[in-house]
């Protein structure tokens, strides 16, 4: 069942709760005869790239960014936002990743919250949003003083998509306690890694071109030899490279390729995503993922991702419960 | 800073998340000069453990376990349920046990469900509950043919207490891809464990009788040597020999001491905790849990549960992020 591409047929419209970031792949990407092939970033329309300031990370001019248009956000008054959901996230299920549902989630609460950063978030898909625009509803829960928490539901043509709670807090008020005796993979920084992104046939889908990856090993399933180990290490930017803030992390937690891709399960719906929050990020492009899944039992799976700055530090760590399409 | 029983001061009333674990302990719990001591179960008044039948997990008698009086509901129609807090899982703070909760929670929840068995839940913890009654409002967020969604909150004296996400699905619905290369913990079985609860002064907190605990050795913060190592393997079970089915898998992931007692610090209050269930626990009593705290950072530990069963099956894994009592 190695790289089955035709397994996402049974997930279309169905209940299965979607919003994914299946990187689904034919079984032989190498095989499209395609090769080594320029940077993704450098196919990007500049005047798209360019044409919003992105707030509050960049300090040194009018840059922009892709992620920060598709979150962007009207208040509509009473905690409700207007938003408009891009086909630039789009997995092999022709859906939006549940990444950028989750940044899409946290964008919105962000703005309605007591706190500036986030420090965890639930997120429950349901079913597939679509290009145009959707409302995110977002309701306080708790308003607390060192923590509040927030839940947020993203509705379009009256369905709910997917729903999230998340709590908030400020990392300047953060205590003082330390002890990390995990540290970051111990892997060759980026430029001397394999640059898995020149592999990706272009067109093959939205969200490989949001993203460059890089890893000290091109992937077995990628070639086409699953290695069986569900565990996996790899750099990941964006494209524009945008510089890492909280709502990116969280993004980015979802944006590896499924663990499971190396027993040859490509096709993983993500149900339920937790994101803690580990520190704020700064000054940081690309990051380090250490993805994991330990158990898959009865079709489900679990994947952990700690994701690491450039300078082996914890941005965030996550945890999804997944389901295989199986059949 | 190890074993200060004194840091949990600055956590009453105040406005960290609490509802939790907090098996906090004076410095030196053997220096009570107690020795080992009779089980707990003896203590306890025969009546008031069978007092109950037990629903659903036992068949072959008139068998009633405590952890179902405690989460017994009245429905109140509109997917409300009046239920009792007690005071028997109070941990060190005065407060009950996160885990305690939690059941509270997914037992009305579960009441409500167009499905079986809870397939994952995401827990905000707000403020301490106190025992006497308390609602729980259910609202079905999403229900889906294989997978359902539902927010309880539990509220008390118009407050709002703790907020938890419940996806429900049915065991017997699901898939059959299995990989499973992590096995449970190599330790030996129970009996030839040391018996950590038959070191614990009688008295020192209810949650501590709820359960009894064994370990391949005595902890070494138990001992008043803190390891350094914030990961430790236990077995549990309840004092009253309750089978284990998804419910009380709830409460377990909860129920052993905080990882960070190994490096001094017992007093943690969880934020939020998230558990997937991995399958329906069947004929077991005693539990293994591999708890392990990857990273302590700014105060704020992320604290990982692998519950397996006897025969050294799955049967749930949570995550929570819980914050310090610092100074």
């Amino acid at each position: 069942m190695a790289g089955r591409a035709e397994g996402r047929g049974s997930r279309q419209g169905g209940d299965l709760p979607p919003g994914h970031r299946d990187l689904q792949h034919p079984r032989h990407p190498a095989a499209h005869g395609r090769g080594v092939r320029p940077p993704l970033r450098a196919r990007r329309p500049a005047a798209r790239v360019h044409r919003r300031r992105h707030r509050g990370v960049s300090e040194d001019g009018p840059v922009s960014h892709l992620l920060d248009d598709a979150v962007a956000s009207t208040p509509l008054g009473d905690g409700v936002h207007r938003v408009q959901v891009t086909a630039d996230w789009h997995t092999a299920n022709g859906t939006p990743n549940g990444g950028y549902i989750l940044a899409l989630l946290q964008h919105a609460t962000l703005r309605e919250s007591a706190h500036p950063d986030p420090l965890t978030i639930a997120v429950t898909y349901f079913r597939p949003a679509v290009p145009g625009p959707a409302d995110i509803r977002v309701r306080e829960v708790r308003k607390g003083r060192r923590v509040s928490t927030y839940d947020a539901v993203l509705v379009q043509d009256g369905k709910e998509i997917a729903h999230a709670v998340v709590s908030t807090h400020d990392w300047d008020a953060a205590g003082s306690v330390e002890h990390t005796p995990h540290a970051a993979p111990a892997v060759p920084r980026p430029e001397d890694c394999a640059d898995v992104s020149a592999l990706i046939p272009a067109g093959m889908m939205p969200i490989l071109e949001r993203y460059r990856y890089r890893a000290p090993t091109v992937p077995g399933w990628f070639r086409g030899e699953p290695s069986g180990s569900t565990e996996s290490i790899c750099w990941i930017r964006t494209s524009d490279e945008r510089p890492v803030d909280a709502l990116l992390a969280g993004a980015l937690v979802d944006a590896f390729p499924p663990a499971t891709a190396e027993i040859g399960q490509l096709a993983s719906a993500t149900i339920q995503l937790t994101v803690h929050y580990r520190r704020r990020p700064t000054g940081t492009v690309w990051t380090l993922g250490h993805v994991v899944a330990r158990h898959v039992i009865a079709g489900y799976h679990d994947e952990d991702v700690e994701l690491w700055d450039e300078d082996g530090r914890l941005i965030a760590q996550s945890r999804q419960l997944a389901i295989l399409a199986e059949g």
